[in-house]
């Protein structure tokens, strides 16, 4: 039996091979890799060329008004076939060998939910075995197969995942996610000049950072990696791919990270909405079904903060997301007499600021420093959420950027400062 | 065991699936024929987009100088992927069952000869099972897969090809070749008015029609349907396929032919040159010598004539595809000197024009009568060839449109006369 070489994956998003140029750019990066690290195996995963996804939707969407899932992810899953397809000639006529697998071919998994599928398992024994021989293996990002050898698709984000899934399966060394920023920045960076890219940052950390805002990952690719211990790195196909050096952010487990700052990351969200019940009866029984009602209308609710105006009497605020506000308003308009309230109001004028770090767990007086530094600025905090390693409040939505920099000068400016005065 | 229901191929073209309007009228004639057919299932074979292959290869070409066949086949797969799904969706859209499948899905099993393999054969088994509840399956034409799991293309005329093996496999009642002309024609219709479309003619004409130009059909699915004893049917997907008794032309075993005209078609190609040598020696062995070195070259020799000039020496003719000629010319001056002949000269103004007929079996006097339809028009003939059912001549092109006229008045406006006289 061969002892198994270590495994690097690199996964190339919709515009790192939105055009043959880029394809051609993307093989010089993997043979980049290659040289640098001659004892590792690759795995490529890509994408499809950035808009086609869109296009097969409009296509199918002028054909019918309804498309059928399954139908729908035959039609989609073409989109990949044309990216590994052009990179594995490319790198075939550099000299490097590799080989294209669409999702079928690589046996990645899937369980039937067309168009949503989730990856149940990746026959790694058989890719090992067709990179036994040095050969670069270029799978189809974004698609499996089911059982009965139907094609999926695995939604938003969904070729991340693959990449993960497959530096699980190939218990890889690292996960490159080529992109087309820098990395992650420490807050949105055509917000606050400042914005820092992010050198280091716990796989919690990002896990909290993408759901409250950052979009350079999805939340389903970060708690795969999470989970199987996968170090994932996020950087640029574009600025400086080919020189050495380039290292964009390393998502690393948390044991691996040397220092702990208080606040990693600001984020902020503008597509929730706060609907306030007022004066309604305190039972509990009351509000839970209220909850179990939302809930069968598919209404995700986010945060939930309840305020005693007196001991018959609250006023409940929630929020949820902006796409679902109105279908939750009239849902709760109607519920209003059994709530025993006196009526509800929508306000879709806010925004989700939030911090997030994972030193927040060894200190203490976070929050104290937030109403700080929004109070400074004059800005009321309408609701607040917290966890043990992120903080949200939620304010106007024209204070949002004001906001954003007066947390960002805060916390993260001063980043270093902070931590030696409370160490 | 549930008794197998009879089963219909239909198979529609690039340009029959050319936009999304077609698929839609493409659904529609598969409806109809579900209606008429109440008790068969269906199995409908698409192309690819008219000009989508075009512009994958292009793709192709524009990334790699020589794109690698197993990788091109994989791009040019997902061209049919895009139309199965289109036609799956609308079908199920109008109410009717379908499922698209891809080759690997349909288990149509290839040799490994990438971008030109052959079908090896398919699981027709399955096929029947996935339509026991009356599903149409919507097949990807022009595309299979290896034992290994690799996808590949069948080369020209490969989607024809895919539904002559489905019809075969599933020992089909009919396949309907849904293009975008009206069917067989006994001459090409741009170049005669009076060309007449065939309502039934033979395998074995169809194969002799398309080889000498002919172009509704590749030479490949006919032999296919004729091996397996498959009715052919060509007809337009766009006159008036909506409405019942548009027939276009059946193509069926000679055994069901009522009448056998002598000539059928005339047809006509201009993509060969002749190459003359002269004075060499009437050594049997240095012409077959000539033969090996041609065939080495991979060039094709269609018509041969030897003329002998005296008992030392002959002249001798042949035709080559114009596209080899001047390799083929290059190659036997070389070796003049070893065949011992004066020279060889080339003449790239020709044409071939034939007459088909599957009663010229039971008939004579045809060459007399290609002669003087000819003769009479002052054209003179180069080279003749003939086999059991065709003849064919060799004339300067210039000549090629009067003597297709001449032959078509000759033979196919005076058919049944002709019979007449004949019998």
């Amino acid at each position: 039996m061969v002892t198994q070489k270590p495994v690097i994956v690199l996964k190339f998003g919709g515009t790192s091979v939105g055009d043959v140029s880029r394809v051609k750019l993307v093989a010089d990066i993997v043979a980049r890799h290659r040289k640098e690290s001659p004892d590792s195996n690759l795995i490529v995963v890509v994408s499809a060329m950035a808009g086609e996804t869109n296009k097969l939707v409009a296509l199918a969407k002028s054909c019918v008004e309804r498309p059928n899932p399954r139908e729908m992810d035959v039609l989609l899953a073409s989109g990949e076939q044309v990216t590994v397809s052009l990179l594995a000639m490319r790198l075939l006529e550099i000299g490097i060998p590799a080989k294209s697998l669409l999702a079928p071919q690589a046996r990645i998994a899937t369980t039937a939910e067309h168009t949503n599928a989730l990856i149940e398992g990746v026959d790694s024994e058989r890719l090992n075995r067709m990179m036994e021989d040095g050969t670069v293996l270029v799978v189809a990002g974004f698609q499996g197969v089911t059982e009965d050898g139907d094609i999926t698709t695995l939604g938003r984000g969904g070729s991340d995942i693959t990449a993960v899934a497959l530096a699980a399966a190939a218990n890889a060394t690292a996960c490159y996610i080529y992109t087309d920023v820098q990395g992650v920045f420490s807050t949105d960076p055509r917000m606050v000049k400042g914005a820092k890219l992010l050198e280091r940052v716990s796989h919690e950390e990002m896990l909290e950072l993408a759901s409250l805002g950052a979009k350079v990952l999805h939340t389903r690719s970060v708690y795969f990696a999470m989970r199987y211990n996968i170090p994932l790195v996020v950087l640029s196909t574009f600025a400086g791919a080919l020189e050495p050096g380039q290292n964009g952010t390393w998502i690393v487990p948390e044991g691996e990270l040397m220092e702990k700052p208080i606040v990693t990351g600001v984020t902020y969200r503008l597509d929730e909405a706060r609907i306030m019940i007022q004066g309604m009866s305190p039972d509990i029984s009351k509000i839970s079904n209220l909850f179990d009602v939302l809930a069968e209308k598919s209404v995700f609710i986010d945060m939930i903060s309840q305020e005693t105006v007196n001991a018959n009497s609250v006023n409940l605020s929630i929020t949820v997301p902006d796409e679902n506000s109105l279908t939750a308003l009239e849902t709760i308009r109607a519920m209003v007499p059994e709530l025993g309230a006196e009526g509800a109001m929508i306000d879709r004028d806010i925004a989700k600021v939030s911090v997030v770090g994972i030193g927040m767990r060894y200190h203490t007086g976070v929050a104290a420093r937030v109403f700080r530094a929004l109070a400074k600025e004059r800005i009321d905090i309408a609701m607040i959420n917290t966890s043990e390693i992120k903080m949200s409040v939620l304010v106007p939505r024209k204070y949002c950027e004001v906001a954003v920099r007066a947390l960002h000068d805060e916390f993260i400016d001063f980043d270093v400062a902070t931590s030696e005065e409370a160490a």
